[in-house]
């Protein structure tokens, strides 16, 4: 696992009991790295992590994987726990094209996709994070009930993700055109991006999708 | 068949040739109204009528059916046929929450819904014409790999209807927040509402809905 752009970042890194530094040597039994079997939720993409910090102290039951490609945004989404052993949360540093080195099948419960890069160009569509690819990526290390819950304020990327979980044959629900404004904001927990985009005026998408249809 | 507001409408109705007098007698046997086995598309609501004139024009080995529930409606949508024989077109005037009654199981292969009334109102989500008990009728006569093919101006609408679609199990595709914009805009043909509606610049919402997931 090489980390980049920061010198120092990956011993910087370690110093936080939420990190886990070889995470691959978990794959399959996550659950020890726990000390429970409480169902795993993870955030692919967790920026700075402010969404999933406010769930794992909300959901002590729930066991959640902050997921980011970036070791320097790992280290800010570190900074913000302040040392503090969280024992349902854990932060590593990976790319999601390759969760299912990092998970085995159906070991996973549920993930959050918020705010992932649009890349809006056609010849980029592969690298969006609802691509197929990695919509069937996800499914494998989904439980056979798990779900895919997405927000974005990015109207094509959404409009992409649907017809994306619908040609995979996803279940989809509460397919939500302005977040903030239905009935599911009350118990909404914002992220940095959408605090930024929604206080800029701009609505929220939101998806869940779940693999019951196959 | 009673019509509505406009006394000596029937009258007036029967005079078209593409007008069908008792709809109901062609349950089961449309394809001898036709007078040939090619597939059947129906419009729910058509309004005055543009959209399926055009279609019935372009499209000779499709058979149309257009319902719509309002007898005045009904008679100027044919007052743009002049009178002419159409063979691959019929008008009836019907209320399509009983569409069981008008064809057989499996009769027809397509259903077009453009610019249905929104009933904004949660009270009235029962009216909207992709309510889950429309849906079901609609899957009912259908053929199974039937479609329905829904437009709207309405965002709330289409919002609506992609959440009953995915709850009803029909397979979605070619999602799509901005018709006009989209690679399927060449294609289409533009309903009354539809002019009215982008001429003001509003966007046109589109969805295609198939039966195969039961
Ligand atoms: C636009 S930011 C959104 C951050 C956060 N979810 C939020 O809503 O505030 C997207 C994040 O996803 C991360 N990311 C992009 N591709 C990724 C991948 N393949 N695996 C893991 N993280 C990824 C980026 O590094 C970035 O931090
Ligand atoms: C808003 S207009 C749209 C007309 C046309 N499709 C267009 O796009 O220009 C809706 C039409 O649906 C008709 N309609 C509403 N409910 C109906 C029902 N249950 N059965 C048949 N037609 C119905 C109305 O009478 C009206 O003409």
């Amino acid at each position: 696992m090489r980390l980049r752009n920061i010198p120092g970042a990956e011993a910087a890194l370690r110093e936080y009991p939420t990190f886990v530094d070889s995470p691959l040597s978990y794959k399959g039994r996550w659950k020890e790295r726990f000390g429970n079997d409480h169902p795993i939720h993870v955030e692919i993409g967790c920026g700075k992590g402010r969404f999933i910090n406010t769930l794992a102290k909300r959901h002590p039951d729930t066991n959640f994987i902050a997921v980011e490609l970036k070791a320097e945004v790992v280290l800010r989404a570190l900074q913000r726990t302040e040392y503090e052993t969280i024992p349902n949360l854990a932060f590593i540093q990976f790319d999601a094209s390759k969760i299912s080195e990092l998970f085995a099948d159906h070991e996973i419960a549920r993930i959050y996709l918020n705010f992932s890069d649009p890349w809006p160009k056609a010849r980029h569509a592969k690298r969006r994070l609802t691509y197929a690819s990695f919509l069937n990526n996800y499914r494998q290390v989904l439980t056979q009930d798990g779900e895919i819950h997405m927000k974005t304020d990015n109207e094509k990327l959404f409009e992409f993700s649907l017809n994306q979980f619908a040609a995979e044959r996803f279940q989809m629900k509460n397919i939500t055109f302005d977040l903030h404004q239905s009935k599911l904001a009350e118990e909404n927990v914002m992220t940095e991006y959408e605090e930024r985009f929604s206080s800029r005026g701009q609505r929220i998408y939101r998806v869940e999708a779940s693999c019951l249809i196959k």
